[in-house]
């Protein structure tokens, strides 16, 4: 067995606007990938800070709330898990997020001690 | 130096019901891993969602809360990580959660300034 | 096109002080980093749990309330990423923090549509 025994399994980590979580879990669903996490998570693209103004002061905003999905799979392609965030998620407005996909070596069920790909 | 200047240093992340994470913070410390990161999360696994009923509205609950455990490890072999959250979480039940391994290409302690397996 | 069509993409992950997190933003965008994301985090690192008071009873605090910060990066060596969280980040004291790298496979921006290193 090789180090990375859980080759093919990926961990597709997307950053996104709150309020299009719902689109994007049905996106998921619809593609097969329905398992997730979601974390509440602030954050900042390449945009400059925002300069806003409460009750008389000058204030900066340069972390926007967003939301952070991960969908760990193994039996699906990764990209086909991009595209269903990446669909579900655009507005074509600044600030839509963005997605990545890191590798996973090795994966665990832990109420069926399931390894591998079926773990996922 | 390869690229990947951390071999050996994994990242095991698991995601648990929270009433398990003092179960699982021993499991860990028992097993010579007792550095952690925990993150307040919700999730759903593999079941279609369920329906409940509050004030005589149906609704739809279709993400749990569950705890993320993130422990860095280079001394001990990623699988005895794993072995001790799956140990710590389990119930027997849906719902326990499940453990994946991510490779780490290196490692900064920012106190001391230490890299590789011996800032982990 | 190898699988890994990420090549030099990586995701510096950081755990640092919440009262740190201003110092780290201005020295990540010093080093031509802007972009981030934050999350709430709590955890513990090699130190034994400290006992204190309250009320006249003893307490365990166990887990520190901590900040993670993510900064994927195409464009510039990650290593000046860690640097720069390092930088920021650092006081002297224990519990500062620590900074991993995980290599990212793909990255995808969602309102362009753009991929590799372009998208980051
Ligand atoms: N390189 C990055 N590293 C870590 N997090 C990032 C990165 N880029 C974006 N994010 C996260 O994604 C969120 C949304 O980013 P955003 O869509 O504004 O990216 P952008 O590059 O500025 O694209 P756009 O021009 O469409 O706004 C950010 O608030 C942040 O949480
Ligand atoms: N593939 C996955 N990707 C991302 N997060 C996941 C994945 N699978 C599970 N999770 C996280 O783990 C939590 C618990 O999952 P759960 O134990 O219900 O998995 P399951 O496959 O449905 O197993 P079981 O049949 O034992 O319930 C989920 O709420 C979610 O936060
Ligand atoms: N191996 C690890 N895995 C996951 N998270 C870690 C790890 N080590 C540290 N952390 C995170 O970083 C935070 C700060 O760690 P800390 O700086 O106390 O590390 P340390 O090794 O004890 O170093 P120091 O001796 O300088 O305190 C922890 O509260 C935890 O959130
Ligand atoms: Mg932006
Ligand atoms: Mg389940
Ligand atoms: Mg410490």
């Amino acid at each position: 067995m090789s180090e990375n025994d859980g080759s093919g399994i990926k961990l597709v980590m997307g950053f996104i606007r709150p309020d299009k979580l719902g689109d994007v879990k049905q996106a998921l669903a619809e593609a097969g990938a329905p398992s997730l996490t979601v974390t509440n998570v602030s954050g900042r693209g390449s945009q400059p800070a925002k300069k806003g103004q409460w009750r008389g002061e000058e204030y900066t905003v340069d972390l926007h709330e967003k939301v952070k999905i991960e969908c760990v799979v193994a039996d699906i392609p990764a990209e086909d898990v991009v595209d269903a965030i990446a669909e579900g998620a655009n507005t074509g407005e600044k600030g839509d997020g963005k997605v990545f996909v890191l590798p996973v070596e090795s994966a665990r069920q832990i109420r069926t001690g399931k390894t591998g790909p079926d773990a996922v």
